[in-house]
């Protein structure tokens, strides 16, 4: 099997291992106790502090660990919002940010606050402006990632934290993706990170509040982590987590280089073996070991199973494979196409044959697909059907709206308009990109019996 | 070294460890994943909760994993008060609860609602006339331990709930302390526990709501864990924590009456061997491996060093040990002496031998902490000083404020008042003691400057 999904779960790293295995006969004991057993686990605790706030680049008192990179942005966000409660309620946030972000700021508009989200482009990317734009006089936090988790794309995070620093409201990094690879640079006031994402064992995040920021932790605490983690300290897997953070660190300017010649490679040819396929995310500042890429007239939860079944885990951002049933918020908000969606995110050590196996496979793998679902042919010029203004996909789940589409369009004359009727969330997304990939006229949506009509002008 | 404190945390059990490693190479993935090592991890989480939820006595569906037994409390007091927020904003919780519940209790305060705290019987169980007593028609939760951490005493939880299920409110209870021994009886409507209470790792505990029970989920949340438990599933942990759940079941029936008998032993034998000592907690309705006895005249501190230098590992009520300087919550609700307080709670396995070790040092090393701190040999009868009516002990910390009363109380005549001045919390609840111990007569107190007056009579 060729694990193809690091940025949902690393497998653990052998040094992680050892740690754990180490940390459970040392670091069982409760550390608040005065006993050797309780004295050996603070120990280690506050080796594993140090450890983790070198590799961060912050000082052990402004780091906590927590019970996973979600729980340190729920604490993070929540605490440094009530910590400037004064100043005012408003939150700032990317439209592309992980769902713990966007949770914690659906919880805040709850509760009254107002936020705003930061536009993205086409790449995944904010821009610093947008942060600026955003900002208002009772902004009491600003969040961004260092890099988006379904695309890869890196976030301009030390000039987004300048024009933050500049009105005097702390930006919270959500640094889960990028973290292994090296610390974040600028003058971030939060930080939130998850160890499984580096290769450490799950149950285990980390928040590092700047001594300068305002901070009021919220809900029930102990004087566990500085008040700011309730519970237990999971010391074993603590040791684990850091232990793994620096061999990672140690290994990732050389597999860094080697991972993004992989995923160039994934990148470049890619489209070129498969017919109707949108590359996205940007091709130059981005994570090394992350791929997207989206596939018209193919079905998300299909492909994955197709490319399970020839032994490759990868993920999708596609509406088809999520149980909400609505394409994946990072690819709505760059505009790109998000079915067929498919996310290769390699781990470190991927083998180069794996990676060649996947582009061996893939092609084959999405005509197959794309014939089950009886999609149209690349490149063919079907005889013109007899013209067709209205496409009736009501009922129809991602991507047959598309095809349906498709399979019309060669029966449309040139400037003239087709009606896609759907009633899929995804068609407001897929039709547009459509349009864009292939040269089309979007000219726009408007209600209809049942659901939504999409109009799309034929040009050439 | 003979550990001696398995109410903070017991040592991970040799079948928890094997089960961790099994599940570290099968179980790190997403289980929310579609592909095979997403599946594998989905199929090891969903067998643990069938399990667990045998252990508890409950449906899988009704029992959710989280990253501790404190988040699981903290979890499930926040949202079984969300869910019944309509009939009103009142709970009820015992004066002996874990703190977890006690923070929980005054977040809830904090927010505008009414706590009401039940009080325990001298040997730290409630009644549950008590429980009858402080239901309200706005009563949204009750919350009662199976058995108390500190003292080991067992709730009469069957008997509360039923009063409570007959008010139609919903009881939480806390069975940190008693799962490991088995389910906890009675119409309960949710359960919190702690994996590493029973020879789990650390970084699981359990939430179990019953169907019936209106419960909000507070804060961020995602789809995992039904939307009660944000964050990665730690499914290593889980299955580790339930693989020892089972096992320590296994072994209950036969280690509970061993460990009572050495328990018994440390009740009936340290009274004995120890002057001025007072065994608390219930002797018959409580929990098989702890026993809990404080000693006159003693700095909890020094004996739990003086203990671990001996080789014993064992924990401390007393306020000289806590970072708050204030005595333990539970011993001051029970009004029992709390200066010189030892809890040993045995881990199941533990030695007889290493019991009679503990009996045979105990006397000397309690004898040699007195003996530094000039605490006034016991059963001697010093001859008679002048009359001391005021003892100043005004900036002296716990236990000298109660040894120089010791000091001063023969040169009391009998029916005479001593005035004891200390502006130690700690005495508020040692001076009442002491004259329960001595049998004289404790009068009360009274302010005075910097500090407090203390007033006893000698009665013999």
């Amino acid at each position: 099997m060729a694990y193809f999904d690091a940025a949902s779960a690393a497998p653990l790293h052998p040094v992680a291992r050892q740690a754990l295995l180490a940390a459970l006969d040392d670091g069982w004991a409760d550390p608040a106790r005065l006993y050797r057993e309780g004295r050996k686990a603070r120990m280690l605790l506050d080796a594993a502090r140090e450890a983790a706030a070198e590799a961060v680049g912050c000082r052990a008192d402004e780091l906590v660990f927590t019970p996973s990179g979600t729980r340190a942005v729920h604490t993070g966000v929540a605490g440094a919002l009530a910590g400037r409660r004064r100043v005012g309620r408003h939150l700032i946030v990317s439209a592309v940010e992980h769902s713990s972000v966007l949770h914690s700021a659906e919880v805040f508009e709850a509760e009254g606050g107002s936020v705003t989200q930061v536009p993205v482009h086409r790449t995944g990317a904010v821009s610093p402006s947008g942060y600026a734009a955003a900002l208002r006089t009772d902004t009491a936090l600003a969040v961004l990632q260092s890099a988006n988790h379904e695309v890869g794309t890196a976030q301009p995070v030390a000039e987004v934290a300048e024009v933050c620093r500049a009105a005097g409201v702390p930006l919270l990094v959500d640094a889960a993706q990028s973290l292994g690879w090296g610390p974040v640079e600028g003058g971030w006031s939060l930080l939130a990170a998850s160890a499984h994402k580096w290769g450490g064992p799950s149950g285990v995040g980390l928040l590092v509040v700047r001594k300068r920021v305002r901070f009021a932790a919220q809900g029930p605490a102990d004087e566990r982590e500085s008040g700011r983690a309730p519970g237990f300290e999971n010391i074993p897997a603590v040791v684990a987590a850091v232990a793994s953070l620096r061999a990672v660190r140690a290994e990732a300017a050389q597999e860094s280089v080697r991972l993004r010649e992989l995923t160039e490679r994934i990148r470049a040819r890619v489209p070129r073996l498969v017919p109707e396929v949108e590359v996205v995310g940007d091709p130059e500042h981005r994570l090394p070991g992350i791929v997207t890429f989206s596939c018209l007239y193919v079905d998300g939860e299909t492909l994955l199973h197709e490319l399970d079944r020839e032994g490759f885990a990868v993920s999708s951002g596609s509406s088809c494979t999520s149980s909400t049933l609505t394409p994946s918020h990072v690819l709505k908000a760059m505009g790109v196409l998000s079915e067929g969606n498919v996310r290769v995110s390699l781990p470190p050590g991927t083998a180069e044959e794996d990676v060649e196996r996947f582009l061996a496979v893939l092609p084959g793998v999405v005509a197959g697909v794309r014939d089950k679902l009886g999609a149209p042919a690349a490149e063919t010029s079907a005889a013109p059907e007899p013209a067709v203004l209205v496409v009736d996909a009501l009922g129809k789940r991602c991507p047959i709206p598309v095809i349906e589409l498709a399979k019309a369009f060669p029966g449309v004359p040139v400037g003239g308009t087709v009606r896609v009727l759907s009633d899929d969330e995804a068609a407001r997304l897929d039709i547009p990109a459509w349009c864009e990939m292939r040269g089309q006229e979007y000219v726009g949506e408007e209600p209809a019996d049942g659901g939504t009509a999409y109009l799309v002008r034929r040009l050439d």
